[in-house]
């Protein structure tokens, strides 16, 4: 039977490892306060719309027992996470208190054609933080280390989170006397896929910037740090613009904010605009090492009017990151728990007849949280230790019998020796399944 | 803005007493040593069909980029998670071991007219044990178990779980002398719709059976009991039959297994039958104390034919709790946990000057696995403790001073007392959110 392209789906190993990932970044989350939520899979499409750019990648809904020719149900699947949680938040607002901190970890689907880190159907984990009217800058700050120790945590190729922020963007360009800054933002943010003396001509056509303000636009968006060293290296470009000000002070605080976290790096990377009209401030973009062909893993950034009910504004600043696009290219290459099933011990089972006492160990067990199976059939004990070996399981249990006491072996050392049913325990980290060391 | 209707959302609090209860299924479930798997949201229509009875429920896709008039994508949304179950045992058959335990908690949509307890976005959560070609009869005991064990530890009202064994009314049909035994089957299983009399005359008048027959069906459907006498009370009908005696045994069997836990009551009820022809023993229905008008909450069966691919038949026994369906309604009574985020304590914060001091506290905390947040903003003290109390935060932490120590305070007893970031944590009760007791 042939995979659906785009849709992918994991073997019980993969998802094990999947449900690690997931389970890190709900644990990460929730010791900052982040509170769950999960909206519908399904917004009316005039929700989903508003932003045009995106409308093909919709997927439209239609009941079958509708009429032919009759009309859509005019709800779409979401997209993305924002957009459900902007109309969450309007929905809401009567009953949230804000500031609001949320994190929200679901699937969500676009119509595109599929390719590698690009899918039909995809998970995404998403926090931001929202609230009425006026958010302090500092949760800019709280948001990127949040998601720095999320991803430190994350068993995976080493990040490198980029940061930027428009109004140090917006800033350079005021101060360099120039007034339509979005189009050189647009254009700026094209170095990725062309050169720079390119990129300084299309200034020039195109925004009808003079060869001096163009020169100066790439020299900004070269300059990249660890540290607020940007700063000076900024300041040594000789503009000047009270909202540049403003940018460099928030860009430098996020920054040292972030760093000094195990395997992930933070850069302040003057050249990362993103490429949504929305951000305002903070904006946030993530490669993994050796994996930067996929795009960025992990975006987001400060977005001042993520909602509006014509009385209040809802600013926000959050990041969303792609757990498929990490995900599903690592499985691709081997990545996967060391089980297949969840399961610490395998009881064996000396004879159908005595099925009630390999059950009874097993309830022993699991009564002390340890995940245990009962062998499906009275096999060879060789069968059954290999039953074992093939799912990953590292302990099998033989019971008692008239003339041998209860026994637990490691099946990956061979070691065999005594064991109580009320109070042995495996190792901590053998009670449940781990990322297998990887294939490469 | 108006809710849509059948597409249930929870505030926070909602969310966080619907984690308790999928956290609590996922822990037994796991317990038992049953691995984990999602499958995609979307299925071939044709595999969606297979079953007639419920095409009109399907929700269609189509990319909204598709040109007008093209074909849908020929992809629905999935309505159950057994279908999409059968297509992936089919699709890994060679990658899986069997036989296979796995539990599978998702969203389904069904496109039907919304009323209590009946979405058009619900979540589910599947328990299945499937095997290759053969499945021994002690499965159908151990899935009557787990999920007895998983239903037990929800904070719900009282469960009421109903057993019965198809064997056992094929056999006793077939020992009456019946032969077309389905036809007699989907009459009783209107026992709940019509009174017995009608259903007597319905036997005789549509499955041709006489009255002495009619009248023993209708004794039979009248038979349930909390332990194995029931078996007693069908023998004194004075039918016999080979298979009636092995689903008088097997029904037996699972009744006793799964009873002695507190909170669900486990019966044998010959009434029930299940609509689904593809059950083919155990067959299992379960009803909520208070919400009898909802249906059932929770059910499945054996199938010995759920897959097959022409070379083997896969055969399983599995249970389908309707998550969405339990809580919804309760949600909708006040069911709810005591917080709204996740966390245990609010750090104080004395003024911004000093925020980095209160991150700090809040970083040791969380460092030891306390879920803590940083007051937004350095209001009066007074304030934070009710930005605190709208929480449900049941501490707030006051950071040191040159005066004073760091303290502690219970929002709930107004207790203070002096504590140390590196040491201090609350009680274990207080570490998670818990369920709210019950508004009445």
């Amino acid at each position: 039977m042939a995979k659906l392209s785009g849709f992918p789906e994991f073997l019980p190993a993969g998802r094990n490892a999947e449900l690690i990932l997931l389970d890190h970044l709900r644990r990460v989350f929730e010791l900052y306060g982040f509170a769950s939520i999960e909206t519908r899979a399904a917004e009316p499409l005039d929700e989903l719309l508003r932003k045009g750019e995106i409308d093909k990648e919709v997927y439209v809904l239609r009941r079958l027992q509708a009429d032919a020719g009759a009309s859509d149900s005019g709800m779409g699947l979401h997209y993305d996470l924002t957009v459900p949680f902007a109309r969450y938040v309007l929905e809401n607002a009567g009953k949230l208190e804000f500031p609001f901190r949320r994190y929200q970890i679901q699937k969500v689907w676009r119509g595109e054609r599929p390719q590698e880190g690009r899918f039909r159907e995809f998970t995404q984990a998403d926090i931001d933080i929202v609230a009425k009217d006026e958010l302090p800058f500092h949760f800019d700050v709280e948001v990127a280390r949040v998601m720095a120790e999320a991803l430190s945590g994350l068993p995976v190729p080493a990040l490198r989170m980029q940061v930027n922020n428009r109004k140090l963007l917006e800033g350079f360009y005021l101060g360099l006397g120039i007034a339509e800054t979005a189009s050189v933002m647009r254009i700026v943010d094209k170095l990725d896929k062309l050169p720079g003396d390119k990129v300084v001509e299309l200034l020039q056509s195109d925004a009808g910037l003079d060869l001096e303000q163009a020169q100066k636009c790439l020299a900004l968006a070269e300059v990249s740090a660890p540290d607020a060293s940007f700063v000076d290296r900024v300041r040594a470009l000789g503009v000047s613009h009270e909202l540049l000000d403003t940018g460099l002070a928030e860009l430098a605080e996020v920054v040292e904010a972030a760093s000094g976290i195990d395997g992930v790096e933070i850069v302040a990377d003057l050249r990362i605009a993103r490429g949504l009209d929305y951000y305002t401030g903070t904006v946030f973009e993530t490669q993994m090492a050796g994996y930067e062909h996929l795009g960025s893993v992990c975006s987001g950034g400060r977005y001042d009017q993520l909602a509006s009910d014509g009385k209040n504004t809802y600013p926000g600043v959050g990041i969303s990151l792609g757990v498929s696009r990490i995900l599903v290219p690592l499985i691709n290459k081997g990545f996967e728990a060391d089980r297949s099933v969840p399961s610490a011990v395998l009881v064996a089972l000396i004879d159908e007849e005595t099925r009630a006492d390999s059950n009874a160990v097993a309830q022993q067990l699991r009564a002390r949280g340890i995940p245990t199976e009962v062998a499906a059939t009275a096999q060879k004990f060789g069968k059954q230790i290999r039953y074992a070996e093939r799912r990953g399981i590292p302990y099998v249990w033989f019971p008692a019998t008239a003339e041998t006491p209860n026994q637990v072996k490691d099946i990956r050392s061979g070691d065999q020796a005594d064991a109580r049913p009320e109070d042995w325990a495996p190792p901590a980290e053998d009670l449940h399944p781990r990322i297998k060391e990887q294939h490469q």
